[in-house]
């Protein structure tokens, strides 16, 4: 990605929404742009990152056998009040249409995906499965003021499984918890993201919540003393805590620590609170109706960007994790014309790496100081910055420095040292 | 992917709005399923084709310059007023919100893109740029009765180019031209998609149409039979065209043939339309003030997929070019047990020609009969179907038959025939 050909730009001002960390470094990294409050367009860095997000945990749905579809964003009224849903969620977009009809914007799709899978069960051979999407919902909120972590509009990945039995269901729920550990491993969030139980409504005694410590969250969750000794991070949440009485689910411990946290996936046992209303049943082996017994599982995607983004920065900006980052290297050319060698050397790595698959961006403004050009990279931060100048080229070299790290290196300019760091 | 894997069955039923063709056959196959009228959900078969057209359109948009980014599908009801369309796009959704608050559930995105943009340029120096994102778009129609050709929920790529002058817009539009050329030659549909002339509103004389020739379209288009004897795709659009009055804008030529088509695509140049309400100019090189000029350029992805399936089936089932296929090989084995040679041998291949990136479909169901088996490979409609049975692998030999062929032909079981063919 060259700068020049970038549209959207850095800015210096504090965003509108700035008492949200992430909209305000967000926003003025150029990663996003605030239609109206809860509602945000991602810019082209911003999308890279949304995608990046994605596909990590697109791998890891994939893997515990989900099977990726596309569900609607519209549904009719009878489907919500068939589940008595219409008139109870209060966040639920109700959308007059034509000759007088009326249809929810979805926030969820328990209403679509059970009517849609009661076309292609038939019998409990074709159990279990599970479906996921990866789309935007709608909550009518009251108040959006937290960026991209509570909005109007968001991007959720949500998956559903269905089962023949309570059994079944709870083997398949621990085996989506093993995925989703692996998931905030990948993103960096593993040493910070808190197993939390909640309430687990009418079918199960607990739901699940994963919280992810930020001094800015905006949940408190009590974290187990004695799960965190034992090397388990267990936590309940604000619901269902109550001081001195509240037991850890896990460990049996009594002592808790209230943190701050922010809400990045939860999952429920929905037991056939959904499947009952739609009648969606099958046959068992002798030939017994069945209801089936399911389980949603969600990420709020476009959430932990914000989350992320809130995680990883410091005073000066960004500091992406490698595997969401939206370009691995920042090369930042130290010169004022495009004869200048450093300017042409600097092009020359940015091909270079670019033809090995790894994604650059480079800086080449020309009309631009270099203090500007150091303070954008450090906004927008990129894991590694790259500065060519005619002084570290005089040796040879380039100054490679993490975004993370106070010092700066000097490597080769032939660049080898680098793609070694950058494995 | 395993059929005994996938959720969702291919059904022997007509759709219940069977009167459109693609609804039929992307209903029977297991592509979509409706969640209303107008409003699909893609199934992983129908998803697999959606992203397949996608990847295409991002590729040639790229191509072009265009920076993809990702809108909201909400906008505040102000943004509307401003361009003075909340009260005069009849198909807008407008969507009450909580306080009294109202929002559009765009239909298209100029209400959206120009404030965006408004953000980031300052000088004729950032011009001029494209930018475009792939996202779900509604409309509130009062019928929709066309299957995914046109919803009141769909998937448009939308671009939207920016100039300081008229003549930079037009050089644009031409470059953009090409693209979309190359577009529909990747799909398979370069053959009988024609650039039509439709009215161009207040800032130019045309618009441009793509229509893809369909016995099934619903729009009639008048073709240029002057440019077609010259080797060239041009037609009239019907809003436009006067019987014994008009003339073909690029051939003169006065002949035309009445074709009945479908609408793929459509560019724009929307001049000053949306950037002077909103006030989007920046000073030229002397210093004065000029008002962007813009284009817009769009294409169906959903309606894509429809446009295929109607273009690319017959009355077996669909029958996918292999740029959209959901897979390039589906694998019968002709076998009634796991321990059989054949099925054994199917896997074998399944997992051979998958490990060398070739998307396969292996129809692994044992409760099933071969009759079965083969109508549901003409239904699904992948380019390539091979049989491996008892009596083929006796030879060595497996049977290979194009989708769109009328023979088979054998092929030694070790598959580099087939790879060949693949190529």
């Amino acid at each position: 990605m060259r700068f020049s050909h970038l549209f959207t730009k850095t800015s210096k001002d504090a965003q509108s929404d700035a008492a949200s960390i992430n909209a305000d470094l967000l926003g003025r990294g150029g990663y996003v742009s605030k239609t109206m409050a809860g509602v945000y367009s991602y810019l082209p860095l911003g999308l890279k990152v949304l995608k990046n997000i994605e596909a990590i945990v697109r791998e890891e749905m994939d893997r515990i056998g989900g099977q990726e579809i596309l569900m609607s964003a519209l549904a009719p009224k009878e489907n919500w009040m068939h589940t008595g849903r219409w008139n109870t969620v209060d966040v639920l977009f109700r959308l007059p249409a034509s000759e007088g009809s009326e249809y929810a914007l979805n926030p969820t799709h328990e209403e679509v995906v059970v009517p849609l899978v009661q076309r292609f069960v038939n019998s409990y051979k074709d159990l279990p499965f599970s479906c996921y999407q990866i789309q935007t919902k709608f909550r009518n909120e009251p108040r959006a003021k937290s960026g991209v972590l509570r909005g109007r509009e968001f991007i959720m990945k949500d998956l559903y499984s269905f089962h023949l039995n309570q059994q079944d269901l709870e083997e398949y729920y621990a085996v989506a918890q093993g995925a989703y550990d692996k998931i905030w491993e990948r993103l960096s969030l593993g040493e910070r993201t808190y197993m939390t139980y909640a309430s687990g409504g009418s079918f199960s005694k607990y739901s699940h919540e994963y919280q992810v410590l930020l001094p800015t969250g905006e949940d408190t969750i009590y974290v187990s003393v004695k799960a965190e000794k034992e090397g388990n991070r267990i936590a309940v949440n604000k619901e269902i805590f109550e001081e001195g009485k509240t037991i850890c689910p896990v460990t049996g411990g009594t002592e808790f620590r209230p943190e701050k946290a922010s809400e990045a996936g939860n999952i429920f046992q929905l037991g056939t609170k959904f499947s009952a209303p739609f009648k969606l049943a099958v046959p068992d082996a002798k030939g017994e109706l069945q209801t089936l017994v399911m389980g949603c599982y969600g990420i709020g995607i476009s959430r932990l960007m914000g989350i992320l983004a809130e995680a990883f920065s410091d005073e000066k900006g960004l500091m992406w994790p490698a595997a969401v980052a939206p370009a691995q290297v920042h090369i930042v050319p130290i010169a004022k014309a495009v004869d200048e060698e450093a300017y042409a050397k600097a092009c020359a790595l940015y091909e270079a790496l670019t033809e090995d698959g790894i994604e650059c961006i480079i800086d080449d403004r020309l009309d631009v100081s270099v203090g500007v050009k150091l303070a954008d990279a450090d906004l927008i931060g990129i894991p590694m910055r790259v500065i060519v100048s005619p002084k570290t080229l005089k040796e040879g070299q380039m100054e490679v420095k993490k975004r993370s790290a106070k010092e700066a290196t000097m490597m080769p300019y032939d660049g080898k040292a680098l793609r070694k760091e950058l494995c």
